[in-house]
């Protein structure tokens, strides 16, 4: 068997870490070539050591001496730095580009990977999130392939493998509910940070758990299904399933509906990234169905939790509203969390922003990347004024 | 396009009926070239007026003189007769044999259809209950494909589309836990006909119904299953899941478990089975996920229905062993319709004959249609003799 080759953006967070063990324990099958790592440089060390890239890329020149020092005279892979050692990482001679990076950071160094005709394994939501009109196009002129690696898409991706796409009817993508699922608008009203980052199911950062509990996190995979699969909006539906079983659903025109379900576990759609077409033995926790005994589905409450809609809205768009939406729900997070906001206002910042978006003037379309930052900088910019508003609104009240 | 050529064994069954309605709706996609009926006549000739076959079979030369006159001059298909006429539907020039005969009748022309090399679309349960380990030798000797035509074993042979087989952890087969479902052994023990005969999800003919109360219809298909798909007896498993919407599940090795879900709805797979790899669009009822609100998913209790456990005890057998427990269970249904029997006989009758032919001379091999016919009889004639002596036990209870 000849190893597949992978370059992975973000060795050093949790998708990284998780894609590089998923690699070790399969050395016949995966070797990896090129790392792109930030500041935690002693951890990109001991990878390093295990899989013997050839090429590194850490934040900045220091990192690169710190790197060098750790890694002593026996070991002397090519090491870049900043968004140069980024690029060089993502169009490495590699078959497989795992974009493990967090934020719009990644945006660059993914797109370039895409250009470079690389299969891309994709864990950066902001990548379509921000930019998916713009990647959509580079990847159907560059012919790689973009495999997804979060949950949901990955059950939609594992459902649609050996599938005609004109047979689609539609994607569902499941949502827990968050921890406000059960709460009336009053309670949901009055909010606590501390209530807002308990998620019943996935143990993730605060931005996302946040994101969990306003539903905002849905919209933002609803649009990232849109450009994945290249399917109409119209075709991507949300369902509430508290359980988190069945990760998403695809319905088929002969009514047939297939499903994936698993327990949570990200190892499993990193592992179906790295293998597609075949599946790797893993040694993870099995579903037992029996055991979980019962599956819940709901309709989502868009009126307790408008950022679902707003999702929609920004799809229905011009090409920037997503990334507008993304840059706007982000400064309306973190004013949240820092208890500037209540959690209301974090949809209310939200719609805000999407609303002075479409009053602008412009085609908002994504040429490259230079109009998906500018609409980024705009939406921050109008966010924060919008921020301000709402917390006077808050402290008066 | 052109038209896939359909034969179809059983046209006026239930399955053929619906499988000519399907073709009716796409008929730039199929043409009927074969047709074989029973005794209905009048139904054959509506279908031969409609479909214009070139060839079609009746049970014997009066029916064929009936249906000449019912026909006229204007429509002169070549009609066959008897076995020599299912033989001759079976081995037309088609491109897809569709085998919905019923009942052992259904064994010769469909492995006379798998020894021509035909793609068959299977509905014809007894073919692979009876004589399972002869049929998967002649498919791989004669290189056609089967297409399962039940809701369970298409939802499997929809989600292993495009699927590596060697990643197949296990097939879960879904069962609706029948009338009994919540009922205690005593008070199973004095079931009635009628209340044996309340299937909660699917309406049937009798012999299939009780099957379903008793467990014994899921152990027929763990035994189609095994055949079907070419995977060991152990790889196979049953969940009692009641409400019928998940009707089948498998288990990858890297845990990820792929479902299909729909409503029952024999048409999706007739569909499924004639159009694949394609998508039929259908006019059918959705699935809609959150008006059904809750899947539930038990294990299923052998010891108050033994008949599941002896499937599996048959696959551990010799290749005769499935042959002899269907047979042995006909028999036992029979009785039990009749009144003869109460219904947990139904399983005691059944591991009686099991055991019998375990204790039996030779290796149980199935060369051909002889053993598996000689298999048939020798169970049935064993069934009738413990359907004595338990009916006799119950007389004197």
């Amino acid at each position: 068997m000849i190893p597949k080759r992978l370059a992975v953006l973000g060795s050093t967070g949790s998708v990284g870490e998780q894609t590089l063990a998923v690699a070790a324990a399969h050395p016949d099958r995966y070797a990896v070539v090129a790392l792109a790592a930030g500041r935690r440089v002693e951890k990109l060390a001991e990878q390093v050591r295990r899989f013997r890239p050839g090429l590194v890329s850490v934040a900045d020149a220091e990192g690169a001496e710190a790197l060098r020092g750790l890694l002593g005279p026996g070991l002397a892979p090519q090491i870049a730095v900043g968004s140069a050692g980024l690029e060089a990482v993502a169009t490495a001679d590699a078959d497989l580009v795992v974009a493990a990076l967090v934020g719009a950071v990644g945006l660059a160094p993914t797109l370039a990977a895409v250009r470079a005709g690389r299969d891309v394994a994709l864990a950066n939501k902001e990548v379509l999130v921000m930019a998916g009109a713009l990647v959509r196009r580079e990847v159907a002129a560059h012919g790689g392939a973009l495999l997804p690696v979060d949950s949901e898409h990955s059950a939609i991706f594992q459902v649609l493998t050996g599938e005609d796409r004109d047979a689609i009817a539609r994607l569902i993508l499941t949502a827990s509910g968050g921890p406000f699922r059960t709460w009336s608008a009053a309670q949901i009203a009055r909010a606590t940070v501390a209530e807002a980052l308990r998620h019943p199911n996935w143990d993730m950062g605060p931005k996302i758990t946040i994101d969990s509990a306003s539903l905002m996190n849905k919209g933002l995979e609803v649009i990232e299904a849109r450009w994945l699969f290249d399917v109409e909006p119209g075709q991507v539906d949300v369902v509430v399933h508290p359980q988190s079983i069945v990760h998403s659903l695809v319905e088929f025109r002969d009514t047939s509906v297939i499903a994936q379900l698993g327990l949570p576990d990200m190892r499993v759609p990193i592992a179906v990234a790295l293998a597609h077409p075949d599946r790797l033995p893993l040694e993870v926790p099995r579903l037992d169905l029996t055991a979980v005994g019962r599956l819940d589905f709901e309709t989502p409450d868009t009126k307790r939790f408008p950022c679902l809609s707003l999702a929609f809205e920004a799809l229905r768009g011009s090409e920037a509203a997503p990334a507008v939406l993304n840059a706007a729900n982000e400064v309306a997070v973190e004013a949240f969390l820092d208890g500037g906001l209540a959690f209301p206002a974090i949809a209310e910042l939200n719609a805000t922003v999407l609303e002075a978006l479409a009053a602008r003037d412009g085609s908002g379309a994504l040429r490259d990347l230079k109009d998906v930052m500018e609409a980024d900088t705009w939406a921050r910019a109008r966010a924060r004024e919008v921020r301000e508003v709402l917390a006077g609104e808050r402290g008066s009240a």
